[in-house]
């Protein structure tokens, strides 16, 4: 292997991290993003274009080792035009199937991972007929290019069902059962190019208005929960036939883990991986995605991440928490927008309570003072 | 703080990790390197220049928050020229020291730190006078310039006193007793610019033909010993008004820890606390430089870093090893040239001797491989 370069299809703070892993190994990465100030900018050539565009796709692969992908709103018709240029990895099903809900649905269907009950919306006949079939609270939700909770409406009344049908109506829908859970959890594994798997402990994850916040890891959780979890995802990388890093989140409603969505990517509740694991969840990617073996997933140590959402705190009262790492991604404030994280690490979980709930605060005053100008 | 940008004077594999430290902080590295294939060249904007250039000097620093250096090469008088336009740390007098062993060693017992004998060699009269008060073995070392090895002679005879004074008899130059130690080591610390010190733990060290080749922290030592590393290079940092990393070299003779030099900057002897210390010594470096509170120094597992000389082994390689983390810094290769490393994390000392026994065969053969083409 001499100087391999990574084609990246999207430049946020996934592409970001991934290139800081990929530094160390001597591998470059350059990125394609319709943003001049994407945050990968500082970290390899950077082509300004769209995810569509063949020239600026043709271009940003050019020369590249592989190509991968670090959002999955990537066209999937995009990821099959630079498949006849350089490898793409992963590839362009694992784009199809995560950008459609029904796929979505089937696939983990197919494969006995189990999920809250759904059905297809395709008119207001068929949601009637989907509102009595699964009950009421149910969540309305677009088939395609939703994410942090956008293109979704909670039903709890007719009312609801109207307000919902007359906001979303003008495209493909799935109406799915509300599950009360009591946890959110995601699993997070990468898969080589020789078909082996390693995933990272569960993690457990908090949000605010449909945006991560908090994610804690390793999660508590019986082996059998682990096993259950870390087979799902086992089994949806090998269907997909996926090389690179993928998540999975799953509700746990305390008797079933639910399968909710997933992510053909690295992820924000992997975050925690960089410091708080033997490799980070950035690193496998790279070396799956180049053909290398994968790193050892071990946790060392119990770790919380928090999203700095809309502004970042100072950086110096983050970094005055014990064993606390800084994650600043140089994007401009914005409410709502995820500007930065910070992880803390530490020997036991108790020890995590209090750093944790002053970076919490720390993490809410930053996001007020951008709502509140 | 925003956006900060930190003008680093040297681009070689040291400045490479320290933008790497410093980019989740947000902190941008420009470098500035005679060669336009310098190893920091991937991660920031480097000026081609030489160290004693003006107009490169101001080119690199112009816009900068701060500059520091990774190379105690870089002339004193460059550090003088930049302090007028930013802020630089450490500054002048750290490279002014270092780069002078009479200044050095005066240094050193002015603090009482305890070093080798010597005697500063004039010319051949204050050679033989030398020879005579201090004994031989012994090891005529040039005053400045040197560095793993080069500029030095070890004199066993008079024979060699004749041959030493004739390769290096044209330049200032200094007598130290041949310390017969039982171990190498060193210990890294930072400085903020509060005067607040954090230092790992004792490093012990290998050399191979007077490069290094290992080093395995933390190294096995009393209290005490501890005690007297840290307050020696606490001391040293102080009178140096040092702001950023510095590491010392230590001798362990059995009886004591004997300084044998100082590098004001980032060390190889340091590359184990990116994986494995809570806080790495390039990010503490990055911290301190812009005035940032330093982030814990404790050592998360045993570590064993290996340096790759002359040429790479496969990656593939090193990272089938258990908890293994692979660099590469983007060099040539080169008979002797310090071209990577790689660092094992293990929690007990004895579980790293079968991987750094396959780690130094991987390294070796590499090394072996450029040296008979």
């Amino acid at each position: 292997m001499s100087d391999p370069v990574v084609a990246v299809l999207g430049g946020g703070q996934l592409g970001r991290m991934l290139a800081l892993a990929a530094a160390p190994l001597g591998v470059r990465c350059r990125f394609l993003d319709p943003k001049a100030d994407a945050p990968a900018r500082d970290l390899g050539p950077l082509v300004i274009g769209a995810l569509d565009d063949a020239d600026a796709l043709t271009s940003v692969v050019d020369g590249a080792t592989v190509a991968t992908y670090e959002w999955e709103g990537v066209p999937a018709s995009s990821a099959r035009l630079v498949a006849g240029m350089v490898p793409i990895r992963p590839g362009a099903k694992s784009l199809e199937v995560s950008q459609d809900r029904k796929l979505e649905k089937d696939t983990f269907r197919a494969l006995d991972i189990p999920t809250a009950q759904f059905a297809i919306v395709d008119d207001r006949a068929t949601l009637d007929e989907a509102v009595h079939a699964i009950g009421l609270p149910a969540v309305l939700k677009t088939r395609r290019g939703g994410y942090d909770g956008k293109g979704q409406a909670v039903l709890r009344d007719d009312a609801d069902v109207d307000a919902a049908w007359s906001r979303l109506g003008d495209q493909p829908l799935l109406l799915e059962q509300w599950i009360a859970f009591e946890r959110e959890l995601s699993v997070i594994a990468t898969r080589d190019a020789d078909g082996h798997v390693v995933a990272w402990p569960l993690v457990e994850n908090v949000h605010e208005n449909g945006t991560l916040r908090t994610s804690r890891a390793p999660a508590t959780a019986t082996g059998d929960v682990t096993t259950a979890a870390h087979d799902s995802v086992r089994k949806l990388l090998d269907q997909l036939d996926h090389v690179g890093t993928l998540a999975l989140e799953l509700f746990d409603t305390g008797d079933a883990l639910l399968a909710n969505e997933l992510a053909p990517r690295v992820h924000n509740t992997g975050h925690w991986t960089i410091e708080g694991a033997v490799t980070s969840q950035f690193e496998n990617h790279i070396r799956a995605v180049l053909g290398l073996p994968l790193g050892e997933t071990t946790p060392v140590g119990h770790c919380a991440m928090v999203n700095f959402l809309g502004g970042l705190p100072d950086p110096a009262d983050v970094m005055r928490l014990p064993r606390s790492h800084f994650h600043d991604y140089r994007k401009s404030p914005a409410p709502g927008r995820k500007v930065g994280h910070a992880t803390l690490v530490a020997d036991d979980p108790d020890a995590l309570e209090t750093p944790l709930s002053e970076l919490l605060a720390l993490a809410h005053a930053a996001s007020a003072s951008l709502e509140t100008p």
